[in-house]
């Protein structure tokens, strides 16, 4: 996907079908974020009530996301009711399982990431911007996350930083990061090839999109 | 418990042994909170915010009641430690249960009264503070919740208004709500069975408070 | 409600809704079982699998409930529909709570009075027969459970042998066996309450037994 | 993997590499498949049952493949030590995913081939078998699921064509069936890369196997 927009491609169905996963997998950020905080057993700690605030800051992003796809003109019941891909789905669900078992810190493995690569991705951003020539209100999931993960970003290189004191934890966090990180390139690829199926033979699944 | 302050009991052990229950319940708050919206299937609305805002408020609350035992010269660990009384387990499985299934709008009937309790409790509170000679550091518990739920009671109450829109709900908030206060009043009776072990016979459970 | 029965109460309106009662919790039994085996971390040992094979013994048996409630003329939907009274609904949210945290092995201390409680309450479920003039088949729950169950209170017995090697385990069985005794007691107190509410000022509960 | 196989590779280490990811996406099998019985809120019914009976029958098979590591030579600890490669612990998160959540009939998508492979996969065995000069004993895993899943693959197909009586639960039965597939489809991938590594250069994960 990254190489199809860096060569240049303008057509808004492939900004449309990467950003209808994007909702689907921000729907459950803020849930398994909170369930990081209810599998705690022990004394409340700076992690444990870091998760809650975050979980409570992530809650109803992907209305952004549901924003963006309106004033694109597509249909948000559409998007509501359609089911995430196959690498999404599998995002997903790993993320719930690297939040409800194992070593409780991981997953800021995946929030290190997540929270930081809106620096990475400004190119990409502005070239679809240009290319596909979209208003900032049609982009508002990216840009105002840009803003706000800027804070996000922070506390959790600090969160990490103050818990990491084992290998045994930093091997935990960087595995998560890895394994999230290649769950979410799967994402692209899929929405790539999600939408040169459409363009080629027309596709059931995005007739919203026609 | 009440009849006991009513009639003038002066003994600090009997607060004493209320905190650690309050210590014991409250600990499980946050948690029982936020499982609330992370079953939460829909989308994400109002209420599914506020109950993850709700968590994150709610997050170290029992430190409080940490706080005042160490001033009145408990352990902490011991505190920690310990196991909570039959109808302080009782109340924290009820709270659990009534979050993780069932209307996830029943929760709300805890709240209301939980957090609107502390006008109601002020005259025990005040005669607890006279009889055992107890300065405010020794009751930050209350004295802060009174404050700080104010906000929340109001927030509840909203939220109530907004969301309880069928005859099921309501019955379901209110029964919540009955059911809820009637295990509270049972931890008031389990603890002054306690103090009056304590006081006839000596008890091994409590053998820190010597 | 055994006092009742042991004074001579005829009515089978008494008998009705405590198996009303024990058709709501024991809907649950298998599933909190099974989630004493899906917590398991470690590798599987003898007590994992005797989990999941006591689940699977456990599940439907409600059923026989509503069979015997159907055969003395009470409509099952009603039954199904029915709310379970607060003392119910507590040991429910107990043993929920006692299977999903806390020691694994605990759950041990509920099957070893429950599934052990068929010869001592005999004497009652024969007063009952015979006051109430019940057939076989208005009381199968009773009946095959006091088969069914003397193989299950052995394993029960040998599995607490084998695994209670240590203190804390026996501490943790022997409070689960006598909070949930108690709980469970709740209930006959309150089916008892609720059977004389009825007959004294009738019941909007029970409009299905007229 | 397969193509290697088939092209005559007579390397015991990419069996071992393969047994030892079986053994640890097979220890969730019974877990998740009681997740699934669980989470049903309704009435006992022969799904329901079939759940908690065919989990009592998956609890220990991991145990298995454990054994048949054994009799080639590695040390059982360091199996249970080791951690899941990226793709196996995508399988197990996706399969607790699909069992918490969705249609709960949705399962019987993954036990669908999962039962069925056994016959499919019968040449791959014969010649890993053969190329490896394995005995019986090296393979018990496989060569008794082979007769135990017949049992179960048939038990399966009944179940579904009971259950299946609508459009939505066949294309959810579908979607993780495809998908559960694709995901173990990963496994043999990674796991014939993770063995090119051990045998280019070494591998710190497979000392053991040295």
């Amino acid at each position: 996907m990254i190489q199809a927009i860096s060569q240049g491609c303008s057509d808004r169905r492939l900004y449309i079908i990467y950003l209808i996963e994007t909702y689907h997998y921000t729907r459950h950020n803020a849930k398994n974020q909170a369930l990081v905080a209810v599998r705690f057993e022990g004394e409340s700690n700076p992690y444990f009530q870091f998760c809650l605030h975050h979980a409570a800051d992530e809650a109803g992003h992907e209305l952004m996301a549901l924003h963006d796809l309106k004033k694109l003109g597509i249909d948000p019941q559409a998007v509501i009711t359609s089911e995430p891909l196959a690498a999404t789905e599998v995002l997903i669900a790993y993320l719930y399982w690297i939040s409800v078992q194992g070593n409780p810190y991981q997953r800021l493995g995946y929030s290190f990431w997540a929270e930081n690569c809106y620096q990475s991705i400004d190119a990409v951003l502005k070239a679809i911007q240009k290319q596909m020539t979209l208003t900032l209100k049609e982009m508002t999931f990216f840009t105002e996350h840009a803003t706000l993960d800027k804070k996000h970003a922070e506390m959790v290189h600090q969160m990490i930083s103050k818990i990491a004191t084992t290998e045994q934890t930093w091997n935990d966090i960087e595995r998560v990061m890895q394994r999230s990180l290649m769950l979410t390139g799967k994402i692209l690829d899929d929405v790539y090839e999600e939408y040169q199926k459409l363009v080629t033979r027309g596709s059931s699944r995005y007739s919203f999109l026609e």
